[in-house]
């Protein structure tokens, strides 16, 4: 018998597997604030802000200190501790808790990951805050990311790899006649075996939208998750691991199944543990060079990752000129330009883009897109919505650096913020370069740092944006045009690089936007990222099928 | 639209997938020879015989040179020639094959797969012959193992990579609600896209068996397959190729997606095309060393192995102890224990063995196991049906060199087979050790050599063979115990190592058997094999997904 948390959710886990076979518009999880009644927003402040100066309560095992020095990028130091535990005392831990969770089946490990999603679901805006002053995302952006749309990602990931568990039966009878003499009868057994422990290491601008997938696949499938957070963006991770201990101990399991880790820039644990024989998944955000290691390094584990990438437009032709240009400067403003999916190069060919109102020749639309930009964010009110503030000062000392790779369409500026003066909010710097000038849009330059690149012609455009992600990597790749021949082969060299293509994004679509259950984001198939969000191969390899068989009269 | 091979073959792919679902017994392949007809082993070996002393017909591009020089074990030289071609070459061609095998789409795809599996059925007594004078098995097994129970498992694996692939839907309309505006509207396009050119390494016992899987699981979701024969196991794989580009060119796709590649001893090619970037599938059965060194260093593909194991069998008590017995001799002496299911370790306590006759000592089992296999091959007709001949001399060496390894409780004979006076015919070695020699049975020694272990009590039993399993890796564990509570001590352990369990065989039902759509062979979970043949795991990672959007009206 399953749990009966699995029979609680069992209508959305159904209406979710349906959800990633038609990849129609679903999600159980409202996006609108008003869903959520309206002290909701200030009831999360109110939790949000009871973690200041405070000690975060996690009762894991192995603690060794206390650590902890987040910063918000809107100048609010948030002064929490949380307990920093042994990577020994948590693999063991881990590997203890994981028998009798393997013993609970699909159905239940389903219905307790739904209800640990249902419990974050109601604590979304608590944890918009804490994403808000983590990742420097602005606040409505934070609540709709890290909230509904990272619980959809993790739902997604529930959904695809129950169903790939309820593939297996539980049992058999394997009858095969015999001729003339009785058949051959055996009863068989299978059962889902996890692969072992699970290691999350999230990153800085997306901590729950890309933890979550990752760290419900592997605890759904039944192995042992430790998730280690980025130094600078703790506490949504350590919410997300005392909401799943909580429910996990609720629901009669052992809490240690989901664990946080922690360091610090100056003494890194993440190598060591992902090295450790025991780990067996590895689930990764972040950096090139980290993830290049780990997947050279841990053949131990199946590793999953997600690097970085030059997300590509290539601006062949477009009949709604001016909606084009609104749709570019929200893309390139949004959260300034700190999300995987924001494109970063854009081609455009010398002989100019035909428009409704014409040609526009590569210069004007050079001008154009930096207007605007200029005009989306002229409100600073309006402007610090759309951009939040800069995560890293890594960040901030590239976006500074970048000003001479090229001809500025649109320098960088700095915004006030109105609400929060110690805010970093920089406005979109664009740039023009020309083909030749590889060096500067054949590399990933994380932040709101755009280029345009000017080619011969369209075809040129495309290939060059085929090399650019075939050595690169991308996880997007947005064409305009309105000739659709020039849309075949752009689909054709999207087919070839392993890159999800948009098409004439006008309205209310952002190229940067994956939408869960309908979206796959990444597809493994070009160096951006190993793996997708979420396909088959994200969660079959998290376990392993063990079979008994014996005769039965 | 599909092409019409998936239309006459639908149906049998559906009950497929329901196969694999239920697990119950199911085969479209007859495993009777009367099925096949009156003429058809006739038919069968005058085919086999035209290959003899002529060249084997394969247009493939890039002929360096001519090669092969099989030697059966039954001692008739093949002298049967093979085109020699550059990797290069197969290479650049299964590469080029691919993108119209692409748009093709699923269907499609798996319906030429199934054509070309019922043209192999088609020819299984040509391909019984070809792999009892390359392999040494028996007619009849060849037959069957390689005929129609390793069309069962190339057809598993296509079911399965299918199911996965329509997981996917081809479109989707995505509209999600605006409130009081317009919904946003997008159509969704999503393709299946191959992950490079596969290479399959196949073994020298079960070409075919252990062979189709992966030919088939890579070549339905759209990769090119190359096929590397062992040296001296070429013509079924030959003949394989042979049918696969037949029907392959018939259903108006290039041929070179599937094709043979060929080395000899002196100068093996498989490490190098294997560390070619574009290969970025390989599928290995073998020796643990080469598969180790796959694993370990094609970090650009993903390998799916099957290596070495010591497969164990304790003892602990019986109703029926003739019938354990019977069932006991005839699994050590199938194909002279070259498969990789034989058991090798038999674990017994010395406090004897309870049976329905009364309490046997472990001395007494060693005796009448000894006994019920010479019983078993007491006449020499009979006898070499079921040991077949010795394929490879590193087998008869290692033979020959274990009989220092214990006290020799049945010595290993030559049997004259009536038919082939050449043919080299070996009895099982049954040896008796102690547990504390750990040298004797803690490693593989592939053929008919098996060890009688004594040991204090079923508890350690279990606890060395749970040893032997989680550091040597095994794909079976076989158990008799009458005792319930012993029967779920072995599943718990069995679970915690990863290996498939068979309770009590006493009757037509033997543990190095492993029956398509009901068992999975192997399980990943243990040294023996990083694969199962075939989970969702195996096929799910063969391909990416790739989406399009663009709005609609």
């Amino acid at each position: 018998m399953p749990h009966p948390m699995y029979e609680k959710h069992q209508a959305v886990l159904q209406q979710a597997v349906a959800a990633i076979e038609t990849r129609a518009y679903w999600s159980p999880y409202a996006e609108s604030p008003r869903a959520y009644g309206e002290t909701a927003m200030e009831d999360g402040r109110k939790a949000f802000e009871a973690y200041h100066d405070a000690q975060f309560y996690l009762d894991q095992p192995g603690v060794i200190a206390r650590g902890g020095a987040e910063v918000s990028p809107y100048g609010l130091p948030l002064n929490i501790s949380y307990p920093r535990c042994s990577a020994d005392a948590l693999i063991a831990a881990g590997k203890a808790a994981m028998p009798n969770w393997v013993k609970a089946g699909a159905d239940t490990r389903a219905g307790v990951c739904l209800e640990i999603l249902a419990c974050l679901n109601a604590r979304s805006f608590e944890m918009a805050h804490a994403v808000m002053h983590t990742t420097g995302q602005a606040l409505m952006m934070a609540f709709q990311a890290a909230g509904p749309h990272a619980q959809d990602r993790g739902l997604e990931a529930v959904a695809c790899a129950w169903r790939e568990m309820k593939h297996v039966p539980d049992k058999a009878l394997w009858e095969k006649p015999q001729g003339k003499n009785p058949p051959l009868k055996m009863e068989k057994k299978f059962t889902i075996v996890p692969r072992g422990v699970a290691l999350v290491i999230a990153c800085s601008t997306f901590p729950t939208w890309n933890g979550y997938p990752g760290i419900f696949a592997s605890l759904v499938t039944g192995n042992a998750v430790i998730v280690k957070a980025h130094p600078t963006v703790i506490l949504p991770l350590a919410i997300s691991v005392a909401v799943a201990r909580q429910v996990l101990k609720e629901a009669g399991f052992d809490p240690n199944l989901v664990s946080l880790l922690i360091d610090d820039a100056a003494m890194p644990v993440a190598k060591e543990v992902a090295m450790r024989p025991e780990v067996r998944l590895i689930d990764y955000t972040g950096g090139a060079d980290f993830g290049n290691w780990l997947e050279q390094n841990c053949r131990h584990a199946m590793v999953y990752t997600e690097k970085a990438g030059v997300n590509c437009i290539v601006v062949d032709s477009i009949d709604d000129y001016q909606a084009m240009l609104k749709n570019l400067a929200f893309t390139l403003s949004l959260y300034s330009g700190q999300m995987c999916t924001t494109p970063q190069t854009i081609f455009v060919s010398r002989a100019g883009i035909n428009t409704a109102e014409g040609l526009v020749s590569a210069e004007q639309f050079g001008r154009d897109l930096a207007n605007a930009v200029s005009t989306l964010l002229n409100d600073p009110a309006r402007a610090v919505e759309v951009l939040g503030a800069i995560q890293s000062p890594a960040t901030l000392a590239r976006l500074g650096a970048a000003h001479d790779l090229g001809e500025v369409l649109r320098a960088s500026r700095s915004i006030p913020h109105p609400q929060w003066p110690k805010a970093q909010v920089r406005t979109p710097l664009i740039l023009k370069v020309e083909v030749v000038d590889q060096h500067a849009y054949m590399e990933e330059r994380f932040g709101p740092i755009s280029l345009v690149v000017e080619t011969a012609t369209t075809r040129e455009s495309l290939a060059t944006a085929e090399r650019v992600i075939r050595e690169q990597g991308a996880l997007t790749l947005s064409l305009y045009a309105s000739n659709p021949l020039i849309v075949e082969h752009a689909e054709e060299m999207a087919l070839r690089v392993g890159v999800a293509l948009s098409i004439n994004l006008t309205g209310g679509v952002f190229v940067n936007q994956s939408a869960g259950f309908s979206d796959f984001h990444g597809t493994g198939a070009n160096p951006a990222a190993n793996a997708c969000l979420t396909d088959s191969a994200f969660v079959a390899s998290r376990f392993f099928v063990v079979q008994s068989r014996r005769h039965v009269a």
